[in-house]
């Protein structure tokens, strides 16, 4: 994520009395006087509890014992119909890889839509009901106090791992129109290939309009828009909801300028 | 709209101590007593202001007299450049027609990011810098005290008239994961093409979320997707937003049923 939108989410998490201690690398976590240290190369912090949050893994081994082919971090290796590199055997959820709508490769997103959905997928394909799925193009979205934070697409770094030739753009708009009460400042990161045009992926973060707007770019990504077909589309306005142009459309715009072609 | 959609809006703006009588056409306003009084054939109201909404019309009296060819609602006939029927003569603005992506004809859709975008279009085309609008979606949003009501596409009936075989959807979701606090219902009605499986359009009612999902439906309008291929779009998920299937998604499942695709 661009620096002025990891900035914000910073922003929100310490104006709400949380201290970040990053870039340190944890060594142990032991008992201390009742409590718990956490011990670092040049900080000890004390706690209560310790909560570790270090991602997951796909939980593959059954798989794997079974012979069955995995892929990305070790998730199981499916197709389309979600059939692994067995005829007779499916498998859906965060064990098992996907298709990146952007990009065409492998992809692991554990993420629960993708999950649910894949789950379907083979009901329906066990059942006799051929069923593919076109793929993920990686929307995410948090609350962080109150600050919405969303992606989709590719960012800059994995668009330049895929092969891409990245360009991005960075504006900041507004949630309301100029004169509606209320408005508060969103942001928006937005990526495209210099080569194709495409857009490959965007970025979002504000008190509010950003969760929602950001599956706008989810569907252009399934679509294989340029940056200039999506600047065209026609995208809600009115004052309570946002500018006249879209923060969306805003970004589009500028970004087209930096791929020359705005 | 469908009457689950307007009932909801209805039900707003009478809660919120509006009264509404429908049906009534108003066959004078004249002073009364200091005030004015609004008469119909059987419903007389007094007040202190009329305020009149009837719709508005393009103003295209200029470009009439000056010979240009005008279309549907006598707006200036524009093409894709938005060039009227004399080559030195462009037109941008709720004066001007536009092609709707979906039914590919010309349509006549006063809105501010329509006309902002093609007064845009002209002073590129007339400073020698190729431009052609892709069209309208006919996406609108507006808020009604604390509703929000969004559309985009054609209706049943606009879609019956463009020569479409509609099929739609009403479904009820909610605003937030089930187990989310301030979770609140959101009505979705969606249309598809018997024939062709295409998305036709959309409408959406509800307290939060309705007015910048109705986009990710604008952008599959722009790129004809079938309620299908839509179905399958990877849209954001997070409790506080949404289910874990978007409303938009619940609906295009449930209409792909009808259309005997689900």
């Amino acid at each position: 994520m661009a620096d002025e939108l990891s900035d914000r989410v910073q922003k929100e998490v310490e104006s709400n009395g949380v201290k970040l201690y990053m870039g340190h690398s944890v060594q142990k976590i032991e008992p201390a006087n009742g409590s718990l240290s956490v011990v670092c190369e040049n900080l000890t912090l004390e706690a209560d509890m310790v909560i570790v949050a270090i991602g997951i893994t796909p939980n593959s081994e059954l798989a794997v014992q079974a012979g069955l082919t995995t892929g990305i971090k070790k998730a199981i290796a499916v197709d389309r119909q979600m059939k692994t590199s067995d005829d007779n055997i499916y498998a859906a959820g965060d064990c098992a890889d996907a298709y990146h709508v952007v990009t065409g490769e492998k992809t692991w997103i554990p993420l629960a839509l993708v999950a649910n959905r894949a789950g379907w997928a083979v009901a329906d394909n066990v059942c006799g009901i051929p069923t593919a799925l076109d793929g993920v193009a990686g929307t995410a979205v948090f609350k962080v106090f109150d600050l919405e934070v969303a992606r989709t697409g590719l960012t800059v770094a994995e668009a330049e791992k895929a092969g891409f030739d990245p360009v991005s753009e960075i504006i900041k708009s507004r949630s309301r129109a100029h004169a509606h009460p209320g408005s508060t400042p969103i942001h928006v990161h937005m990526i495209g290939d210099r080569k194709t045009g495409w857009l490959l992926g965007a970025q979002m973060v504000g008190r509010e309009g950003a969760a929602h707007r950001i599956n706008a770019a989810a569907v252009a990504l399934h679509n294989q828009m340029t940056v200039e077909r999506f600047s065209q589309t026609d995208l809600a306005y009115a004052p309570p909801f946002g500018p006249v142009w879209d923060p969306l459309l805003t970004a589009a715009n500028q970004l087209l300028k930096k791929l020359g072609r705005g």
